[in-house]
């Protein structure tokens, strides 16, 4: 028998506990073992739920208790958890965490613990809910050098995009209709400013780098500024907006990070990655192009990516997975020396607007859309994003900008 | 140092070669230890090739030599694959191959061989090109059972079908296209079949389920029946036609498994999986719904899926990594008692045609192409495979019959 804590008994860890009450028999089968939850941590009282007999208010009994082989972290944010998973690990048990913020900030040093002690830090769930993905690039794509890693990493910001391209709402409709499902919290920060995507996206770069990418270093444009007549240019374009978490590594070997709304066409593998689905888009330089697709949240989903941890660190008690991800931090690119196409809209005469595009930007690509008046939007060909700072600024009237990845 | 041999130097071979000599430091660096083809194994000659060092005409050169930890087998066919593989894992040395064949019909065999002796037999290649899938179903969706696996596995066929939609091309236009640009053999017939997705839906299935899915069991239907006027019915339905092979495990709990053509919409995962690309559609019971995208076939893609299995492998020296696929056999669901609904064509006087299929079908959905006339076409209601079969009988000029799957 395996004897496990889960730290947190919100929506994953209810999930966890579900998860192994539904599939237990065959769990056991590939853990090799029974997989037991012994205690679980949490401040609040459950009145009436089973669990009561296994809640713990303390997380010393669970440090304390030489029977934990795996704790599994589900409470989200860096502290306590991260005082609490270092405890763990240096008390010889191994961590199974869906926390991306942990993950992000911590994740070089936690690996270390866990590699020196022969226990293992797994972290699946953090990334993109229950769509494996840090198993498939610590473990299968092994072989290749990664050149990209693009995700839609954030599941109520593409349910809002797909909202306001599928109904035709403006943001504001689309983000309440996204709380009223529950897909969006009360304050909606961290989601449709880009914050969760970007830690997300650190983390995979790490992964995909084998170096330590810091989330502070990554240029983040959430959608906010996105309008319904945003969206009317991307339909007559025959494109979609999504906000893409981003890492290239150019030429000159050296990775660009961005989280920001772009404009794609048919051709992308994460076009039709819609509503609240997550999509991880990943070139490497043998395998070429590889797309994981899924659910990016919800209870389950995430639950059945935790439950996945625990058996394979069930499977390895006593013995480390190798993942490479060194604490050296990964100097990213000046985002200002990327280059990118933009959708430029700028309010006003047309003719004027028309001349001063041409001027600033040479040739560009006009977009019209019928029932739109009383502006002028053109694509540029492909500029640093310095050069659109010095230019947008001879520019009357710039309504928006968008990048485009066509 | 470890030392690997491979055995076969065709497309694959010299693509296993390629990929280590491209990425050969970062291989390093994950295996943990320097990657080293010692011998390559074929009946040819290579005058000029500098891999003529390593070359060797028997397999005993190999099995003989204590210092070879990994075979790679790439030949392709069951034998002398099957031979040579066994006999690696008696001398033991763990095997990678990307051979779907040999792994259809003798996996169970060989992974039960390699547990037995601490080695491994890896076969990420055999199904899906440089995909990974068949180490996520083994250690990612282990916390779910897993209900449906459905997927687009054999390239060529799905070229030609994409070709048939863009272009409007007839089937054999398509096919020779396709054998012109190299992604259809001259003798096509394993792709345009079924039998090439049979094979990997087979290997697929056995693991999805953990029992022993006999490949000769699964109804194949191929793609040679497709017209071009087939497509144009499906375009007015906003639909694509699709090579499916499908394993899906009913409320019963019985599995039923088979490869053919059918009708999908743009809601479905895998609509967007064009051209020679292939897709795998995962159904778990907690994860929901999860999709793999990539590159199914071609020297590079492939070969990438190769050497991290051999990369692997390295990492697993002495130890096995559990994979469950018992050799007892899943007795699959007799296919006439699956339902689908069905797209059927009648040619002749549209009233007569109309009357009858309302009499054997009930309520059915009528279909019109507004350039096609002479015939008659309509979508049933869910029946089984056995209903479909009987009551086609006293239908009169039935031209086509395609399963729907919206």
């Amino acid at each position: 028998m395996i004897n496990i804590a889960v730290l947190g008994y919100g929506t994953i860890g209810s999930g966890v506990v579900e998860v192994l009450g539904i599939n237990g028999e065959s769990i056991k089968k590939r853990a090799g073992d029974q997989i037991n939850i012994k205690y679980i941590l949490d401040l609040r009282e459950f009145p009436g739920d089973p669990i009561m007999e296994k809640l713990v208010h303390s997380i010393d009994v669970i440090l304390d208790d030489p029977e934990i082989n795996i704790v599994v972290e589900v409470m989200g944010g860096v502290e306590p958890a991260y005082t609490f998973v270092k405890q763990a690990l240096l008390r010889g048990k191994s961590v199974v965490t869906s926390n991306k913020e942990l993950v992000a900030k911590h994740g070089a040093e936690l690996l270390d613990l866990a590699k020196e002690r022969n226990l293992n830090f797994l972290f699946e769930a953090s990334v993109g809910g229950g769509i494996p993905i840090i198993r498939p690039l610590n473990q299968s794509l092994t072989a290749d050098e990664i050149v990209e890693i693009t995700g839609i990493l954030n599941g109520t910001t593409n349910y809002i995009l797909s909202k306001m391209s599928e109904d035709g709402l403006d943001f504001d409709t689309a983000l309440a209709n996204a709380q009223k499902m529950g897909y969006a919290e009360r304050n909606p920060a961290a989601d449709v400013e880009g914050h969760d995507a970007c830690r997300k996206i650190a983390i995979l770069s790490s992964l995909a780098f084998g170096m330590q990418v810091d989330f502070e270093d990554i240029y983040t444009e959430g959608i906010t500024k996105i309008t319904d007549t945003d969206i009317k240019y991307a339909k007559v374009l025959g494109a979609r907006i999504k906000l893409f978490a981003s890492s290239i590594r150019g030429n000159d070997s050296h990775v660009h990070a961005m989280v920001a709304p772009v404009l794609i066409k048919a051709n992308h593998p994460l076009f039709s990655v819609n509503d609240v689905f997550n999509g991880i888009f990943v070139r490497g330089n043998v395998i070429g192009d590889v797309m994981f697709y899924g659910s990016g949240a919800g209870k389950l989903p995430t639950a059945s990516a935790v439950v996945a941890d625990v058996v394979d660190a069930a499977k390895h008690i006593g013995k480390n997975i190798w993942t490479i991800w060194s604490s050296k931090k990964l100097e990213l690119t000046d985002i200002n020396q990327v280059q990118h196409r933009f959708l430029i809209r700028v309010a006003g005469e047309i003719e004027k607007a028309k001349a001063e595009a041409n001027k600033l930007f040479g040739e560009v690509e006009e977009v019209m859309v019928p029932e739109i008046t009383g502006e002028y939007a053109f694509i540029t060909g492909s500029i640093t994003e310095q050069e659109m700072k010095e230019k947008k600024e001879f520019l009357d009237g710039v309504v928006s900008i968008i990048r485009v990845r066509f």
